[in-house]
């Protein structure tokens, strides 16, 4: 029985365990050309890395044709205990606001030509409260990060990945408290809003999850599954198809990290493809992004969700390959190089 | 003959006198819309912000519908000390990559849909060299802030102020040492690249100048007369343009700040209006910053000039006014707002 039941999680370490790496031959033919480009070597900084990183994924001279952004939205039985300051059935209804382009991630995709698909996880039928049970069996949460494998289908060729979901700040500061240790207090933040005595719910919550699963939080997959959120195995499901499809990721605030954060341990490679766009308000996001040997890219006090963070960062990261595919070099443009240095 | 003399610099005074201050009701406004927009209270962090920095200059409900960048060039007698690693020759040159379109600059215009102009301030003209003599005189001082100020003619409603020019960044080290005390060493940086050499000669020419001047640096407009700069002194009048119109302004780098930091001397409340657009990995940009009062948006490791920095930072500005006036309310989109607290 034990046996027949881990064969599922086996399946996704067997796939973690065959990821690919990067290009070099890609790094090295931007570098060459990156050379050439009329502008003084580093005068673009971490721009001139980001060409470098795109190339290396995608395994071949960067282009951005199709930038994509994915929103997972789950819906979580924690919520019961008064951990947040929205009510679940804003669930339901963001869904709709993202549906009829009214939501603030609807107007960043549109300002900068991000595609935009949301993926609705069973959002009427909450996962199990955390402090109770696991969230999730193992075939579900394997199915569910195969349906966020599987998200990816119809191609892009940048990824920007967020969720949606009332109550998932609590399950990411479960996950995290899960992997790092320390206090529940360190991990939890306000989440929407919390007030004073919501913060208070939220962190015993938390210290309930962690006591509920205490004997079975060593396998980074079973911290998934019990301490859960489907929109987090989606979205590990989606950071894994990405590396196998070559496609760079880039990683919205403190829940999507979760997810990130779940993969990493299982092995310290499995985030290579993947930047973090920006530096989130909420909780002990820098404390998680250190660990993750990540520097976010932007670090604007948002702590929205919904891919808010990562599409404005995708913004970046297109213009830095446009920069490196269509700036003149040297000798297209007859500028001189360097002089002599002596 | 002093009296005359000083006359041209009284109207710049006048004018910074007479400067006009942030619209509070536009500013009111903006956050009476924000709190009905369907995310939680402060989720969008420096974005919210920037919405009201945007209306309060504009003085209006915040839009951006031809947001321009403007690049001031300059070509400066002090290069001919080996101040940089680029011969001056390249400023004519990096003018027609700009014509071109072959520049950094060009592409991240392209790709953020932003207006761009070119300004030649007698670039095959240096100024004089500041080791011996002051750049400009007066009366040709004023006529290019004047220059810079009528550059904004034709219209824009965000505007990101960048420069090009050989050596530079040795003025505006000079003009950083003269404002604000402290060794030549600590303002000055590599630039384009200089090796340990050109560092000594570069140093020497701002220790140099500062010599030559020291008895004329309490004026911050003798400041920029003397250790000029054409490129500075037209962004100066840009800046204090930017204001009269009402127009929000990023500032780029190094460089650029250096005009910024002439006007906040002379006025504390002359920059309320502006943005610092990105941290330059030049020089001690972080220490200038940090005297005007700025926290940079972006910091990607950037010290390209042209404006490159500013360019990138409004592309944020232009996705948070976009955030700010296309989002769904809560009553628009059905969606539930906060539960009540206790």
């Amino acid at each position: 029985m034990t046996e027949t039941a881990s064969a599922p999680f086996d399946d996704i370490r067997r796939l973690i365990a065959t990821m690919p790496g990067p290009d070099e031959d890609a790094v090295e033919a931007v570098r060459a050309r990156d050379r050439q480009l009329t502008k003084p070597a580093g005068g673009l900084g971490r721009l001139e890395w980001l060409a470098e990183w795109v190339a290396a994924w995608q395994g071949k001279s960067p282009s951005i044709d199709r930038p994509m952004v994915c929103v997972f939205a789950g819906s979580h039985g924690v919520v019961a205990r008064g951990v947040s300051a929205f009510p679940s059935e804003v669930n339901r209804q963001m869904l709709e606001n993202f549906s009829a382009g009214g939501a603030a991630i609807n107007q960043i995709c549109a300002d900068l030509g991000l595609g935009f698909k949301v993926f609705d996880l069973a959002i009427d039928m909450p996962t199990r409260d955390i402090v109770e049970d696991a969230a999730m069996d193992e075939k579900s949460c394997v199915a569910t990060m195969a349906f966020g494998m599987e998200s990816l289908a119809g191609g892009t060729d940048l990824l920007a990945v967020g969720e949606m979901g009332i109550g998932n700040t609590t399950i990411a500061a479960a996950i995290y408290a899960a992997l790092y240790g320390g206090d529940a207090a360190h991990w939890v933040g306000r989440g929407t809003g919390l007030d004073d005595e919501g913060l208070k719910r939220k962190i015993a919550a938390v210290e309930g999850a962690l006591d509920r699963h205490r004997d079975h939080l060593k396998d980074p997959l079973e911290v998934l599954r019990r301490l859960g959120g489907r929109e987090i195995a989606a979205i590990a499901g989606a950071i894994l198809a990405a590396r196998l499809q070559r496609i760079p990721l880039i990683l919205d605030g403190y829940v999507t990290t979760a997810a990130a954060a779940i993969l990493h341990a299982i092995h310290p490679a499995a985030l290579d493809h993947c930047i973090a766009g920006h530096l989130s308000a909420e909780g002990a996001h820098q404390d998680v992004l250190q660990r993750l040997g990540k520097i976010p890219l932007l670090a604007l006090g948002m702590r929205l969700g919904e891919g808010s963070g990562a599409a404005l960062a995708a913004g970046i990261v297109k213009s830095a390959v446009a920069i490196h595919r269509n700036m003149a070099t040297f000798d297209q443009a007859g500028v001189s190089g360097r002089l002599p240095q002596a």
